[in-house]
């Protein structure tokens, strides 16, 4: 097998749209210019120039809005499932701007589903419950849902729940995980979802669950966040045994 | 804050759902059923009712087929990203069937958008690329790129490649990786890749991607992984410092 002389066309010209989309050459105001003059100016069809657009799609790059054109992507925020920093602290540290949102708290019975997915020994062990809304530079990103066991953290409702609930509950309970299992996958929203993440209903989101457990390996917490799918990505580093 | 007597009505029919899925007893062949019948059964509206079944879509325990009604999913796999075993072995052992289809193979130059990306001196060094499709039960559920450092494995394309790389690479090879850099998003599939993976253009996708590094820490391999995004889990344990 010999090596190809070159890539192919719209690979080529995906390379050029990366490099003049980081030295800030292509797009104002974040909106890059109509397909009909980036395809003159790299002499493709439509058709190629969709190609490398795509790709860029694809890798998060630029979106698309609906018949107004082709977007760049405000940067993700990357969030590291190793490390025990809060959402807070993490947005903070990549220069953003984070805000917390306390949509709903109440004290409830857990319920048949999440005292399963909790390992609870019945049903109506009381657990507070919070759905809280989490902002990045005034663009609402995450929906979290918490379910905390009550007995874990007794008067959690009467503090702030605006903030870090990892602060929160170091500072005034003394309370830590000493470990998660996590699990991510693609998922939607639903139609009160869509509205409060700003997207259209039934679309797709980074769907990201927590069990978190406390000083003695009992479990303490199960979060559900439910992510703009163009707003997080999850980075991981791993160090495999010799 | 007084303890609520119950919970919503809706997460109550989705509790009795998921109980009624694990067991068995509401669908036939995988197929739920209709709307109407289910709203009857649990004495709610369709509002209702369709609330709880978003829940369990979100979920991703069921899925919608175009005016057709709602269907179980097939289990996902659960793909551990802290693990070195390779696709072929991890869905084996999760009692499931798994098949790798080389789609094509060539020796090329890495291009500036991938030497930036893995690190390499100069745009012109060599990789394989491989592109191959992978299939679990007969469902094809994977797309995956890997670009190779030629160097690092030279013949690589001599081999059988519809197999384990991670296999392939220790065994003929002795390479093995030390540590991965990974990162995870939702993505989007583009036409080609639709048609491949059997699913709408434009439909959501799991993204992840992956560069791996040798004995040396040099950068070895960079691979790009597209999942159909209702067929794979990422979990993760972490245990945080005390």
């Amino acid at each position: 097998m010999t090596l190809r002389a070159s890539q192919p066309h719209y690979l080529r010209i995906r390379d050029q749209l990366v490099i003049d989309i980081s030295q800030g050459a292509l797009a104002s105001a974040s909106k890059l210019p109509p397909e009909r003059d980036l395809a003159e100016r790299f002499g493709c069809t439509r058709v190629t120039l969709r190609q490398a657009l795509q790709l860029l799609e694809t890798d998060g790059l630029i979106y698309r809005e609906n018949r107004r054109g082709w977007y760049l992507s405000p940067p993700r925020v990357r969030y590291d499932p190793t490390r025990t920093s809060g959402f807070m602290e993490y947005v903070v540290a990549q220069g953003r701007i984070p805000v917390t949102e306390c949509l709903h708290a109440e004290l409830r019975p857990a319920g048949a589903w999440l005292a399963k997915r909790m390992g609870l020994d019945h049903p109506e062990q009381a657990v507070f419950y919070l759905q809280r809304r989490r902002w990045v530079d005034r663009r609402p990103v995450l929906l979290e849902y918490n379910a905390l066991l009550a007995s874990w953290c007794p008067g959690l409702l009467s503090h702030d729940l605006n903030g870090s609930l990892t602060a929160l509950l170091r500072e005034r309970f003394a309370r830590v995980h000493s470990r998660s299992e996590m699990s991510m996958r693609p998922g939607t929203v639903n139609d009160v979802q869509a509205e409060l993440l700003q997207v259209s209903p039934g679309s797709s989101s980074f769907y990201l669950e927590r069990l978190n457990f406390g000083e003695h390996d009992q479990p303490v917490e199960f979060d559900q966040e439910l992510w703009r799918s163009d707003s997080l990505t999850v980075v991981l580093d791993t160090r495999y045994p010799g």
